[in-house]
């Protein structure tokens, strides 16, 4: 039997669940051993109850595990939620409150001041907010949460200037795939040959969670970054992959050398300590003209780098450049991931 | 027989060829009499030389006319002119300094110091520029052009904003339409699923021209308007319609009724002379929270209208939005055709 | 105050409800007065119970028009109805029942016996049938319906053919557009980049619709043509157009120019009669080698006529060809909007 | 130093020849050591004259190699060709009468009597018509052909059937992928949004190359199989892998189990001899009543494997299915990879 530590997934049959198990199937640390999604699917076998999106095979260790209640009782320690932002609200709290380690890609608590909002690379010692919430002092349980799939992709490129320059000001302009919306998500006659400038709540997301993930630890609560963010969300007919138009002012004067080196440079603890989804590199500067693209490069680090491209200067503010990330693996399922594996390697899943 | 003034088309075979036999299939003052293209195509009835791409048949007055060499020789007066760019730069000149009309759509010219850059909503004043060439005292003849597909749609959406409040700054991030390119243009291996984050000149072009058309008439030349302007373009798979992302900055505050009263109450020139295609509404604001959109938006005012939505505070500069604008029609061929109205209505035809 | 006759629509919020909308916005003899859709729908006014997903703007005099009950009562006598199937076996036979004449799009009873399906270029003469219907006795009214979106435009290619030469068998493969499948119907994860090849029970209703549409009226039933049918249909990623590989084997022998011919000279009752939403051509030949495309000739005949092209000898069967229809003009409200046509021409809407 | 053999790629710029060598990046038995590509990229290095489309990168060993002239002086005795059919037929032969052992994925030669159109799971034995070939005798040069990408999956699907039960008829409805086109092929402006229901000479090299292919060798020729094939091909927007509608009528009566197990069955030489690229199950059913499918089957096998599904009974011929098939995997690349594994397992490369 294998000596691996059992995790679970709430929310297992939708897009981000599915690549969950996708990611999990080989892991050298974690391995599926409860699956729970909705009323509808309970008590089927999960290859009947997901209607599964990926071009790999379902594993064929949970082909045919059934699909159990969305109930702490009987749910391993470590739960990584794909859940909606409304129920989410609900079951997060509850599994947390009986002891559960809930590593989240829902966006309903990320904002909560005593939950952490965490990129491995980025701010992991905003970790340390786990203390402070009062499931970890009754029962042990916690939740750790991931930022929105068309951040995170950008807060990595941002990550290593903001150390080395300092930010003044960001504008994201995002092109965005359907699977970010999850399954039906989008439906096909509003996405073909169009797109679609609007993206619920995405606009705030982006901005309200740049700030608190390149914010400052400070006690109980994250100081968020003092620098102005903006963001404009638009959806386009791409499958996987957020491309992103990127605008920024630097506090610190920097030549474009300087600010390839520092994407090139950037060696934090993930890849320090070689967590086994960390990437090698987890910003990638592509030097061709038109890169980067979706097509070409989402796949980038397995999915879980950033890639970057096309930095020249800019009239208003200091630089510009594009950037793509992909957003059901670096920017939710990957995500989650990782902050579980950073957990690990800093004892807080004993 | 009919009376309307007979006139050329140049370049007759591409897209934007084709859009200008459209557009003028059913014109109340022109008509084409003439038609020229590449020397492959010569001498051939026109619905055989063309690879015919709109969805309206080609009309029946154009399709067995006979493709003529691309010289004076023979051409009427009026020449609207659909040439790449390098080819432009030589055949324009030749057609002006032999007392033609020329109305261009080409970049060769656009930027030279007396050839004037005419949006007629916006700056139908600098048409006064032509005095200046060489080519009018000579021959007659002279140059106009109008703005490249991604700079017209959001210049009909600045003007108004620029004479009411003042710009700062603009930030513009162009979605755009693969008829952009023209035909073969972009291939499908390349824009399927695709975002590609570089388009050739484009940016550049977007920067010069936006700042020349909303520039001021200074004697023998224009200055150009004194704000920041910075631009970042992407393709997408898009058949027609380029969508952008604006943030801008206003010298004057403005709430947001005040910017949308100045859309709606913009009603230059054009529409007071009812030119022919001018739009009864060169700027249509959307209320729709995910609108304009290319698939329902981009045909408003028979593809002569800029659709703008999303209004709404930026963290950075004061104000974001979104425009749409039919980039073959308003962006080109569209775009001649109005400026030719204009320059007849002012008496540069006669 | 107007006199044409009154109108309602059943399903009105679906795609093809809009459909119906759009299509009786100018119609010289019918004019909307009544709108139902599901209960979540009921008392909101048009504009903000359907999400409109067609080009042009929901007519002003519908926008405003609050959304009834789906129920007879206050329901004008003709209803034009575009339910879902299972909806539709409950309700149609309730309006019918209530003296209704139920003009429907939906697939639920076009198989029973005693319900007319009905083309009016091809077997108008179907509509006897109405009077073998229980209703029509006890109330007046009756049920029409019309084939579904795959099966019309490849019967309008067939009709000439089993006229003039009798047909023997039929291969249909379909490549279907999503618009056949609703709103939001199919989700573009599914269908982006992709082919599905598979559309539940379309190729059943293709192949038994196809022989009752061509077979004959039988005292109170019809027999079904004789000749044999399969069909093989396939999802792709387009918008609006169906478009179909036929092949087929005729009873008598004869010429491309004579089968050529039979579609040129088909013209039917509803032509002859001129009925307002009749195509002048119903069947359209495209001599061009690569045509018909959904992208150009969809809109023939304002969408009611169905395009053909590529007429070449078999190896298998006699003939090969291409055919094109519009699935929600001509496949689906055009359709029963024709069927109406034909209805008060005939004497069945006094 | 590497002891594999070393081989030449003839057109190694474009789809096919970037595929080529993605291929034989990590081939047990050969490796790149020239490439030959038009005039314009000779002596540039490979990573500049090819504008590569692929998401894997540039192997490192083939990214600076000089692109050669494309004559035999110099090139390896085991040349890939990846060319157009025009110059294939003056450059193939061109390499064989100098000793080269020519594996050819282009059609000019395809249906010479004397050259061999080989499936290595299908018609190996027709290999010995090399022996027939001037060349042959001459200088030990050779041309051994695979087939177009349209036919080459359709009669992996078709041999096992007609070694058990006989082919009567085929008829085959192709909906292909825009790769097959090379590139740049398809215009973005003609399949966006699309089907274009025509592609030059596919239907008769379909028709004529599948007879070829289930034909029998008889001395120095092939009589080709006498069941009758009809084909019709569409182009859809999909990038890569050619899904096909097929029917089909069988000498012998044949149950589904009998005709889903003759191709779960199917394991004929290249498999018993364990050739390298050689799928371990050439013909995959697949169950699920929606597949295949392109998005999620195209890379069975590594792409060298068919995918099958949807068998059911056909009212005109006996069966219909559907075929999925990677178009410049197993319909190119691979295709003349596999004939060079088996011709050296043969022992025609030493």
């Amino acid at each position: 039997m294998s000596n691996k530590i059992p995790v679970g997934i709430l929310g297992a049959t939708g897009i981000v669940g599915q690549r969950f198990i996708q990611m999990l199937e080989r892991h050298p640390w974690f391995e599926v051993s409860w699956l729970a999604a909705s009323d509808r699917s309970e008590g089927r076998p999960y290859a009947e109850a997901a209607r599964w999106r990926l071009k790999t095979a379902i594993p064929a260790a949970v082909a045919n595990m059934k699909v159990s209640p969305a109930q702490p009782a009987g749910a391993p320690k470590i739960i990584f939620a794909a859940l909606d932002a409304a129920i989410a609200g609900e079951l997060e709290p509850r599994f947390a409150a009986a002891g559960h380690a809930v590593i989240s890609n829902s966006s309903a608590l990320r904002m909560q001041s005593d939950v952490p909002l965490v990129i491995p690379e980025v701010n992991g010692d905003h970790i340390r907010l786990i203390e402070k919430q009062p499931w970890r002092t009754q029962s042990g349980g916690y939740v750790v949460t991931n930022p929105n799939c068309s951040t995170i992709g950008l807060v990595l490129a941002l990550a290593p200037l903001h150390r080395t320059f300092g930010l003044e000001a960001v504008m994201a302009i995002t092109m965005q795939a359907v699977s970010g919306a999850g399954y039906p998500g989008v439906a096909s006659l509003d996405i073909l040959g169009n797109v679609v400038p609007y993206i619920a709540k995405e606009e705030e997301k982006m901005e309200e969670e740049t700030q608190k993930l390149l914010g400052t630890l400070n006690g109980s609560r994250v100081d968020p970054a003092p620098f102005a963010m903006s963001a404009q969300c638009n959806r386009v007919a791409v499958e996987d992959g957020h491309t992103e138009s990127i605008a920024l002012q630097l506090k610190k004067k920097a030549s474009a050398e300087e600010i390839i080196a520092a994407w090139h440079d950037f060696h934090p603890e993930p890849q320090q300590l070689r967590l086994p989804s960390a990437p090698p590199q987890p910003v990638i500067y592509l030097t061709a003209i038109d890169r980067p693209q979706p097509r070409f490069d989402v796949d980038l680090g397995a999915g879980m780098s950033t890639a970057v491209g096309r930095l020249r200067k800019c009239n208003i503010l200091d630089w510009k450049f594009t950037i793509l990330s992909h957003n059901t693996i670096r920017g939710a399922a990957g995500a989650a991931l990782l902050n579980a594996e950073l957990l690990k390697a800093k004892g807080y899943l004993a």
